[in-house]
């Protein structure tokens, strides 16, 4: 028996137990779950065979190293930050491990030890990061094992709601966890290079600066731009591409009414409000305009945003209820960002039935025998239900996967590690085929942003 | 013979310096300036009677402590992050301090030992924090003393030119530390109270949120929100006010066009460029510009910004020479904020017979007998020359007159403190008079921003 330890029984987890569940018998597993509070570790297993629930602290080292001294390999589905403490132990008891989040530096730091030992510890292996990888990754190295030049990367990627569950005026429920959403984009700029030059978004001109993307069968999304694309460039090797862009993906309309929360300052976490507790909605947006004896919350706030009188943007604040003074925000020593969330959270939950999506969007332009090339590659997956979302499947299911490849020794190289090799993508690409995640390609001209070859700025 | 320890020569020590030689007899006293730099110290002593320089490096216990142990008092003009080496070795070797800068953590941390001790640490009291303080609480004592009930406080500094060499279309020009032009406003919300209602404006709207002051015989200015108006509440004892706000003064159109800068990222103190280096003035502004393969990046800034074909706005951005391809940058991993000071300094810094001017203007509302009522105080000062300027001047003799009042026990009080005590701030401001600083007050009707009593928002 193999013992496969999952650290942290989030909803996330539900397509990795199941994968992993289905092939206990053929591939000798035993599974088990370790949350901080054994109740979700249970709801994970729900009593199923060659699964065993078990509580488990990641900040206590009597109840975290037995349970990794027993295992074979252990995944960690923790936030991402609270990885390292598990990291650290497998280092100790020569466990391989897995996880789903970015390398940090102080996991990066662990690598000559995870070598020295032999150990695989593979992360950024979710969905993104994880299967944009791995898939822009394929069509790189094809293009560059047939003499290509990759002179452009775009790459998208998006988890929204699914078209039959889209029924809101900003097309947008949360699919995952919401203070991401409301967050994003914070903490520093955003940097990529388009055509040689490198340019720089400030957060509060981001939601304005947004490309439009189609998708055969799905329409138009728009995409605005991550902070870190030009990390991209080592990890990928593409020193010498012109364009390096990777964005995320939003039905069109929603980065422009977003921007009106980012203009009057509600996505900020950096402070807390005075009387957060006791404020309604109508007090939480009135904080953020100019006082006015007389003129209402509605006339400043579309003042304050040049709202037309006919504008849809109105229409999607109105849907918030934003400006009742009923309800309250009725959390204590709010920042604006958590308010916010709490507003939109009464609104943007998935209803019972809903289904949720992932959409990714990559653009490979590249320069083939003299020949400028592009493909464009785009994959969308619908979720099942409420516990098989399209999220927890494609993070969960490549988790499992690779787990499963370096437990039966078809990933070996040591180290820790991102999915960028061949011997890594192929196989979990292939099988992922057959979960429906699968890639769809398109051979277009090859434009760039500067088609005529003019001096360019 | 008593002897006075200042730490740091900086320009802003010329006042200081003369104020306390000017008495040097008189009062039996002697200076001794220490400063990194040696040279710096010689340049500030200019060979005087009764004044001593020395090599001091305040993170060299050899070096500070000596110099410490033999004064009578220190004086630190040294920046506020560096006070606290200074201040420690005061505790230690029992002597009073005297700073122009805001009390930090650290400081306050020391308030029991220095009570202990019955030792005076005067700070923040320079021009602001300083002269603002003592000029604010003055009428708000005498007004408390006629059992008036202050219902409002704004107060206003600002640092600018002189209007006899002010010759350039932002009407500004660098008279202070030019990096804390640059990033001004930065690292927090600005936070206030309007007529009971908190409100909180984000640092990219912070130069569009702007209120108007006319001072008699300098005309019109324009105000801009400073971060920490709340904490005024506590320092003054405005628990009670409606109205609480601090902010910056400019000229009349600056905060507008510094708000172009804001928009497009250029003051962003948080990354560092690639290239900055070789960067010329057009390549760092057109890196905040969508990439264009034709289009000029003046015609990108004009979209970008909407700037009219006849705004003056646009005037202001040909004065600094924004648009020159040939000159550079020229500084290594410069943030944007480094490079735009960098562009700036070569435009606004101060001529060789130019002067430079305070403008403070306070506005206090109050009820008294069941009448509300309202007195304005501005306070105009304009420097003499480059090294007695306005600033210099507004500092130094406050921290000098303070230092000597204490040295003569006529500030006694023990502890880590500010100027808001009248045995404190009633002499100081007497004499500053002598020296042409001096507030004119204005009885005015107590409007407040809800003249009307209605519900207000």
């Amino acid at each position: 028996m193999r013992e496969i330890l999952i650290v942290g029984a989030g909803k996330s987890t539900a397509a990795l137990i199941d994968y992993l569940l289905d092939r206990a018998v053929e591939q000798n597993l035993k599974l088990k779950i370790g949350d901080k509070e054994l109740e979700n570790a249970k709801n994970a297993c729900r009593d199923r065979k060659h699964c065993e629930a078990i509580e488990l602290d990641v900040f206590n080292k009597e109840s975290r190293e037995p349970a990794i001294q027993q295992a074979d390999l252990v995944i960690s589905m923790l936030p991402a930050r609270f990885h390292i403490e598990v990291a650290r132990d497998c280092v100790k008891y020569n466990k391989h491990m897995v996880t789903a989040s970015y390398i940090s530096d102080e996991m990066r730091a662990l690598d000559e030890e995870v070598k020295k030992k032999n150990l695989v510890f593979m992360n950024e292996i979710g969905v993104d990061p994880g299967i944009d990888h791995m898939s822009a990754m394929q069509v790189i190295d094809r293009i560059r094992d047939k003499g290509g030049k990759i002179l452009l990367f775009e790459s998208f990627t998006g988890g929204l709601v699914a078209p039959e569950s889209d029924n809101n005026l900003w097309n947008y429920k949360f699919t995952w966890n919401p203070r991401n959403v409301v967050v994003a984009g914070q903490g520093g700029v955003a940097e990529f290079i388009q055509e040689g030059k490198y340019k720089y978004i400030p957060y509060h001109r981001l939601f304005r600066r947004t490309e439009f993307l189609e998708v055969e069968g799905y329409g138009r999304f728009e995409g605005y731009a991550n902070r870190n694309s030009l990390k991209y460039q080592s990890v990928y090797g593409l020193e010498n591409a012109l364009t390096l862009y990777r964005g995320t993906i939003r039905k069109v309309g929603f980065s422009r009414a977003w921007n009106m929360f980012v203009q009057l300052g509600m996505t900020d976490d950096s402070f807390e409000m005075t009387n957060s507790e006791e404020m309604s909605h109508r007090d939480f947006i009135n904080s953020f305009l100019p006082y006015s004896p007389s003129d209402s919350v509605e006339l400043k706030t579309r003042h304050s945003l040049k709202i037309d009188q006919d504008d849809i943007m109105w229409d999607k604040l109105i849907e918030l209820d934003l400006f009742n003074s009923e309800k309250k925000i009725g959390i204590k020593n709010a920042t604006p960002a958590q308010a916010l969330q709490k507003i939109l959270m009464d609104k943007w939950t998935l209803a019972e039935d809903d289904k949720d999506m992932i959409v990714m969007y990559h653009k490979f332009g590249y320069e083939l025998d003299g020949e400028k090339k592009q493909i464009d590659s785009t994959m969308v997956h619908i979720g099942e239900d409420q516990s098989r979302t399209a999220m927890s499947k494609t993070v969960g299911l490549p988790v499992a996967i690779s787990a499963l490849m370096i437990l039966n020794g078809e990933i070996k190289t040591p180290g820790v590690q991102l999915p960028i090799r061949k011997e890594v993508y192929e196989p979990i690409l292939k099988e992922l085929e057959g979960h429906d995640i699968i890639f769809k390609e398109k051979e277009t001209e090859y434009l760039g942003y500067n088609p005529f070859g003019e001096v360019g700025n």
